[in-house]
């Protein structure tokens, strides 16, 4: 049997691991043939695909991304070219359909996040046998108790919080540190937890410019003259932030204005005149070598994976069930989003710490 | 109220954590003192007693071990002191008892293992309010699903094991890597498969030398020359080990004759004539500052073991049901081992991406 | 014998070495008294004062920032108040004598970049016996080989490169990391070298935005689609930068506008099309553990300064002189900056080995 | 030109920026070949010659190891093997000779310590360019101020170290780890200052097991109930150490019996009672991915290294002369230690702050 593995959407923590234990099954167990599609769907629509052997995946595990490369905007059903100068999108999915049959493929073992899914699910209703791996840096897929990188994404922004900490000690500052977290908080959440953070700042708790002074004075007032403030890039002011100077564009260059993590600092220094500094983690928090969980957790999603072809179980989506893993449908997997709940446990145990989520 | 806590037993990276989560929420949220019981229950015999403010607990999550001090072997109902020379053990429960009385303390938090939690129900028994907090660096306590300590573990374990790996390689040897572990194998199972161990040996599924050899040469064969070994402390051969040259014993001193990843590595060298090294990790395994999931799960135990003695719900030991927290009668929580399954889910993922027991 | 201690400017890992050897040195060799002076010479005008003993340094070598806290700016012989809202300067170094003979102090230790050093040299020459100790996390002082919290601040650089590398390499981007120097490209040198970056751009060397394009287009000539673009924050095109837009100030909040690495990333996205990403290491470059080498330096360069007090050699500076801890005058230490040239044996061989400096 | 490189002896991490820095320059600056040769010496007995690419070395300069293998004990002059079960010596370099012809090799870089640097001493003599790149990684080479590794393992000894330190500090224990160092103390000197030991036992200086003992004593009276002890794995008592108890062998197993870490634990246990506990560190020493300063290092020896075969400038070793590099020699360069001065500034420094080296 010969089966096919893509990574897409953005790279994480793990990746390699998925694909050593893809590999390792797959030759080991059941002595399958496995093809590498590179750079995500765009492989599969240009035939990037090459054999990829045990020899290859050997010592890949303690690597940061992903030996595939990938793509993160590459959907098939709504390819995307420039014609004389003008975006076009186009169905090229008949494209995919032959560079799987002319390579041979049998099954393609997908790993991303929920568009990826909804892709995979896709073909498998259109006939080509798939099998999903979840991943989100975020941790909010709605099917799965958590997937790999998250955890190393927690470790890497704990390390910077903990580094910002003497700082903000020495100097008297408000120090805010922006982290990733678009729709959902889960690693502000827990990396300010873990990192001693004063204030949290999260998507799914709108926060009060008034609130958030109240703590770093309340703290002041304790002989406290510095505060860390851990803020998810999509965090949001009650009733929306507020207004940003005007920027005229008069050229031709695009201009970055930093997120919410710079309002944030600009908005508590302008309240309280105490100095802040903003450090936006960035990209740092996809990379680096996985953590054992993320390592142990892709390992097992990949040989799990490879179990549910040689079932023909298709048109699944692996997934943790503490301790478990289960397989659910790709159509029942996509579409949901897992956010922070205001009142779950996690929350609780912050606010009994004194933690404040800017909302009171 | 007041309140007393003390942490028993080996150290354990999160102990700190657990006395900030304390100490934040009793005075915080419920304005109660607590008192900082040094030294484990030793200091309760000896009345090693002192306030324990904010102030102290602040900036301590990020360390390892416990600012409170600890002790391995103080059971106050068989209290070992030396009488002329001999070693004499008496019950000396009513001088804790007379110490908790006379320094007004109406509850006691206490973090430690197995063997602390039989001492707290003892004293819970006898009318002292106790609340346990479950501590194990080898992952060992059946009453929970995981408790803090053992992720820093094996991150430790892991980073060490990727270590030897290049060195491995590099030379053509088999590395031996013993880790902590004594009744159960959790920390090599999960450090095995995290730091790519072909071979992993955990007391759960006694080994056979010549399993291991076979995988060696199976390996050899495949062109590499080179295997990583990770042995629990408690590993076992079926049937027994090989018998040791005897020691004889003409003087004074002690001798250390190194643990089961010696004999391994021994007995490796001997069948096969590769070059064998063994490295025994030993403590830095219980130091180092706490993983994030470490503090967040310390914090929260710490949280937690307040709302208990807050809501006046005594003889419990505070628990984690993934992803809740929730309480178990202490004496439901002792005297029951978690062991590793050798059917389970981690073990099945391991063999089949090649991983050897050295079972069959 | 009484001396004082404080910590100045930035700050920097290592200091709480520093600190530890100074005490521990005047304690235990000399049986002096140390006093612990807050916030730099901040403390010194409010007469911020303390005794600082064995047991107050006893664990603090491996943490970042400074037990002693420390003010970026103050100056008392331009001290910064505000009166009835008007900034206003004037000289109370009267008020640090005062506190110096008040606290009995009779020798102070200074740490601290040119600024301070400058002060320290003013004080020394009105009658208080004073030293220097050098820091600056850029490496930028002239009268030291180097001081410590450069190493430490090198190996966050690099780490945070390393995990850029995986994102660059699965995502066919232009990665732009943005670290230290102002003046001097010294941390942007040695991270970029040791992260592999494929560009390095610092003060020294003016760079060329043809040039940073022409490296990437060979480098996708010869199959690599990613590239690697360390920018030091004080780097500058040659003729200036191009023109940003305007921005129009229509309200009260001040507003971030990112650097020099920002500018790169939009212009190298102009200029190719290639997708670029910015990441702004900021404080993070100035916090966490020591590196050894930089716990060794500044323990070697508290225990030399405590030396010089007990030899009554005053008005110096320590200095490293590899390998050797020498003094320097301080009127000989300050006003000279110490600049990567051009053509030194590291810019030499990162040439060799195909590192573009964007100026070819 | 052909140019080949090999690597020697016990590995380094480092080495791998080594391979790419001569890679690199050689390729991109003078368009030779570089044919990597594989496991040390042994490959070019046994004509394990390959071609090395740029595509082969990029990205593997973070990694531990050596991407080309290495031989402990290969020597060409003294080449090892079994001739009906009998070790047998003999001299094979005629066809090292002819290996090199035959693959038309112009001149070999090889990596190694003095007696691998002995060994190209001779073979330079006889007529191959060689040049040569010191590596040992207990920086006892006399001919370099450091090499590439040593500060590395440091890394790793003190990381190692600061762990220890919560367990000792929280158990109340004398805590013993052994580092590398058979001839010379740096590694233990270095780490043991860095990680806040309190004794630090170095071949240099003999040791006296009541001056160990009188320190811990001092630290009890003082309050400090723990003590870390750091030992070089040569260091010595004076008059030679207390007879170790007779070992029967009875079997055919051989046995560890641990090194002199452990013969101190037994001893200060002994002359005591206090527990005490030992970590050998081992193997770990040698991995991990290099630091910042051993990759930037190793760098400007590969590339110097071929700017000398580019310059034809053969029988050279380079050499660090901080911040030069410069060339020496090869015969100059072997048969000489580099060893700790018992009065150097790095000593005196370490007595100023109360380390005791166990000789008063």
């Amino acid at each position: 049997m010969k089966i096919g593995i893509l990574t897409g959407g953005g790279d994480c923590p793990g990746l390699n691991a998925v694909i050593r234990g893809v590999v390792k099954t797959a030759v080991l167990q059941y002595k399958m043939d496995v093809l590498g599609i590179h750079d995500g769907f765009y492989g599969l629509v240009n035939n990037k695909i090459k054999e990829l052997t045990i020899g290859e995946v050997s010592g890949i595990m303690p690597r940061g991304g992903t030996i595939l490369g990938t793509s993160n905007i590459c959907n098939p059903f709504r390819y995307f070219s420039l014609v004389n100068g003008q975006k076009v999108y186009s169905d090229v999915s008949d494209q995919v359909m032959k560079n799987i049959k002319a390579n041979g493929i049998e099954a393609v073992i997908v790993v991303g996040g929920d568009g990826t899914m909804a892709i995979a699910d896709k073909f498998n209703k259109m006939g080509v046998p798939m099998v999903g791996i979840p991943k989100t840096i975020d941790n909010d897929l709605y099917a799965t108790d958590v997937t790999f990188g998250f955890d190393t994404a927690i470790v890497t922004a704990t390390e910077a919080i903990d580094k910002i900490h003497t700082t903000a000690e020495s100097h008297h500052r408000a120090m805010i540190v922006e982290v990733m977290g678009r729709n959902a908080g889960w690693i502000a959440l827990h990396s300010g937890i873990a990192g001693g953070a004063h204030i949290i700042l999260i998507p799914e708790i709108p926060f009060d410019y008034d609130a958030i002074v109240k703590k770093i004075y309340e703290r002041k007032g304790a002989g406290k003259h510095f505060s860390i403030i851990v803020v998810a890039e999509g965090a949001k002011a009650k009733g929306g932030d507020v207004v940003v100077k005007k920027i005229v564009d008069d050229g031709t260059e695009p201009i970055r204005l930093g997120g919410i993590g710079n309002r944030v600092g600009d908005e508590i220094e302008r309240m309280t005149g105490i100095e802040t500094r903003v450090t936006t983690l960035g990209h740092i928090q996809r990379g680096g070598s996985p953590s054992p969980f993320d390592r142990i957790l892709g390992t097992r999603f990949g040989a799990e994976a490879v179990n549910l072809i040689a079932n023909k179980d298709f048109g699944k989506m692996v997934s943790l069930k503490t301790p478990d893993i289960v397989a659910v449908p790709l159509d029942e997997a996509v579409g949901k989003q897992r956010k922070v709940e205001p009142d779950s446990g996690y929350i609780k145990a912050a606010r009994l710490i004194g933690i404040s989520f800017g909302d009171r």
